[in-house]
């Protein structure tokens, strides 16, 4: 159920590193948020240096990129908890990439569990019959 | 008011079926979902094959490429009913353009009334004086 | 804590353009929506010319592009009078950056602040301990 969106900047990362931050962005899912191990959809695009801005200060963590922005669309419903888990897990997926944890954004949008289809024109998770 | 991002992998779909696929979908949300003919706002990206990650058996559904992933983005309050029959249609458009029913994933993101304005600086569908 | 993602058709603006835009969209978060200066985070992504589908007359404003479409993710809870003020704020960059105030789409999706770590794999607004 995670569609997931990483941005990056083009040639920053390697295509082996790029394939790095994605498993490990979709391990963090799984070990810390519930997301089961074949739930796996994801987005990489590759922008221009000059199409990813970023503050190097805001908050007082001092960014120097190169930048990963990583958006994850998922169901509603997971606590504060699980969401720090998630955070920390997905500052692990960055350095193992190769990036700096200062340099990993990260935005959840939640949705409605009804707000899926993963195929064949269905609505994957529809609400139990009352 | 529905904003649509439509990514497919480069390459995997002609010119012509790009444009099936995206009347396809806006013909899906005026059917279904009662969105007027002219409300048609939409983006189309392409990513490298690498850049469109999917499970082949998530939800025992067995995709096999080229993927389409429509994410819409759109006021909320549509029933049940009306997104599984815009499910429905959605899966028809991928047919029409081409694509196996098993290859489409579709996302909604509910937003407010009040978050859209389509030009001119103004909000497009302000709340009714009370 | 917004993250803006500014679409646009290549080569439709020069890059002294694109920065001036996404400029005076971070200003315009800054003096109407109460968002720190410090706290910029866009992406700005280019289409082609078919990748950037919108009818010319929806709501009776004459789109004639190239267009800007201006999605922005930001904490819940900003007041419809300040979405007004950001619209016509954010209209005013366009016109600065060269755009008819015609031609320029904003959608706003809302999240919790519990949704955005900024790096070091923390959550970057938790809630207040209770």
């Amino acid at each position: 159920m995670p569609l997931v969106r990483i941005s990056i900047v083009r040639d920053s990362l390697s295509a082996a590193a790029q394939r790095l931050l994605a498993d490990g962005v979709h391990q963090a899912l799984v070990s810390t948020a519930g997301v089961p191990a074949d739930d796996r959809f994801q987005l990489l695009e590759e922008l221009p240096p000059e199409g990813l801005i970023f503050d190097p200060h805001y908050l007082g963590i001092e960014r120097r990129g190169p930048m990963a922005c990583v958006q994850i669309f998922l169901n509603a419903g997971r606590s504060v908890a699980v969401k720090q888990a998630l955070y920390a897990g997905l500052g692990e997926a960055a350095v193992a990439a190769g990036l700096r944890r200062e340099d990993l954004l990260v935005n959840l949008v939640e949705v409605a569990r009804e707000n899926w289809s993963f195929g064949n024109g269905l609505m994957s998770y529809p609400p139990a019959a009352g």
